[in-house]
């Protein structure tokens, strides 16, 4: 039985190999080329492809171990989009208004009764405190398995506020094509993003080819149980790591163990993240999101209370981080 | 240049391609029989390769996607020895001593009083908070990189009280084998330990071929900061996660994202990790290593201070967990 599996592989695997063996012997076009179509003839994408074969070429001087290559890439506003709001945020209100009948409490008490009126600008202006009640409300008290399935529905069904399209379509096909370029040249490709780890992971590996194991995130804390002799692990309405600003290289540190050596981010939040992997020995890129793209997308930095720009901008450049500036850098924003 | 790099890859590529090929058409012999030289033909062995065999065989009701194939192992007692102590507390204790020039108060204070006048027993006499302050003292006030060469150094140059070895030789070679068995079809090999997550990254790669991203263990809290323009990573001397009981499946939720197919224990602090793993739908497997060899290694049980084994010995075998007996089952013990 053994022997028969491994010899239907065997076979399988050798014309495979066979295949692969002709096709890289007669050559192959550019992997930049190929994997890169969205990218304008720019600073920006010279720089990533530069940097990615120098560190893959075995006796360039900036050569990399496959074990280092590790790229870091923020979520909200680098790798789909993040305006009007936070997506997740968007999630948190449609699903107080799912949760309301079981929560008759919330129509007298703010700012669940802003939510269920629709007024998400008095909602939000209990600022920090009452974003955290909201945040705990709709991610804690909740065994993870269902939370999975909460999240997967949404994201089938919920809808942009503006573009109409489903929110797992507001991603950036640059950026796609960005970290299967990497992958292709044995970079593993991590998520680290100020967002929830458990509302991201359902969706990554589909939509971004990355697997859970390779998201990191802000996290409420779980408690293990044993209920009617079935094991749930419960996540609880209390916070326990953001994964924002100083967080970030922290939870680089706990998470994956080693220091990155490409950092991709959009914002003021991702610029820890950039500053701790540009700063180990060896190359380093530290890349940047600019959204300037008001046309195809959204336009802002300096002045934006989501995603807001203003260090990374007035340092980046002496740092030596590439900016990419969204109008002129992408062909094409969103994938199809 | 990147096109001269590209062909002389190619080059290298297809000639593996070419000499894999030919491995597979000529057929190889059993990947088991290559792959766990160390084990005596045992339920324990056979049941192991059962289960890899049926979850990488395409068309078999239990076939697994090589992305769920998912094993989590502990460390201490499980793939490398923990007696007379664990070895992490025995590298504090050389710790203390190596850092009481700095401490001149620790003379006239426990636990670390005891600690210097060689009284292991009266120094844990202090219970829980004793070994907190030891550890803290020892894993906090210092950057990961410091952090990473302390334990470089121990692990090279300490040895083990009884055997005169180096720690990092005490593991156990049947266990490296089924680490490889187990990579070599396509499983991800996690260790989830009640030991500390940065007193095991150094090693753990070059030892056991577990990469830093794949070590889930308990962390004292981090802090990112720049000091003088260089950013660093302080472990401060606080508990931030005891990845030890309850603590193993949320480690495993909130680390790797989703349930192991596979676990290995060896204590009754592994088996919430093995009743998580194995209460999954579809093939499940937990396993036991009990020590029951007091020539080769150490035989405890039910009534050791350390790796106590209780329930898993009388509620493993009805749920289906196998149960290494370490006398009868292992050719060989420790790795050469």
């Amino acid at each position: 039985m053994f022997h028969q599996r491994l010899n239907a592989n065997a076979n399988a695997n050798a014309y495979a190999a066979l295949a692969a063996a002709a096709v890289l012997l007669l050559g192959t076009p550019s992997l930049a080329d190929t994997h890169l179509p969205s990218w304008n003839d720019s600073d920006s994408r010279n720089a990533i492809v530069s940097f990615v074969e120098r560190t893959t070429t075995l006796g360039s001087g900036d050569y990399v171990p496959a074990a280092e290559r590790i790229a870091v890439f923020d979520n909200d506003g680098t790798l789909w989009a993040e305006q009007p709001a936070y997506f997740q945020m968007l999630y948190m209100f449609d699903r107080v208004k799912e949760l309301a009948s079981e929560h008759p409490e919330w129509h007298d008490e703010e700012p669940f009764a802003s939510v269920l009126k629709g007024d998400y600008r008095n909602a939000l202006a209990g600022g920090t405190p009452a974003i955290l009640k909201i945040a705990m409300a709709t991610h804690g008290n909740i065994d993870v398995a269902e939370f999975d399935a909460v999240i997967s529905k949404w994201v089938a069904e919920a809808r942009h506020p503006t573009s109409g399209r489903p929110y797992i379509e507001m991603i950036y096909q640059p950026m796609l094509e960005v970290l299967q370029y990497l992958r292709a040249n044995g970079y593993q490709t991590y998520i680290v993003s100020g967002g929830g780890i458990d509302f991201m992971r359902p969706w990554t590996e589909r939509i971004y080819g990355i697997p859970p194991e390779q998201v990191v995130g802000s996290s409420v804390k779980a408690e293990y149980k044993v209920i009617d002799g079935k094991p749930v692990i419960m996540k609880l309405p209390d916070l326990n790591f953001i994964d924002d600003k100083e967080g970030k290289p922290v939870a680089i540190h706990q998470h994956i163990g080693r220091r990155p050596i490409m950092a991709f981010g959009n914002s003021d939040g991702d610029f820890q993240m950039l500053e701790w992997t540009t700063a180990g020995d060896g190359p380093r890129l530290g890349v940047l999101v600019h959204h300037t793209d008001a046309e195809r997308e959204w336009a802002y930095d300096r002045d934006s209370h989501i995603g807001q720009l203003v260090r990374g901008l007035d340092e980046g450049p002496e740092r030596g981080w590439v900016i990419i500036d969204m109008k002129n850098d992408w062909g094409q924003v969103f994938a199809e």
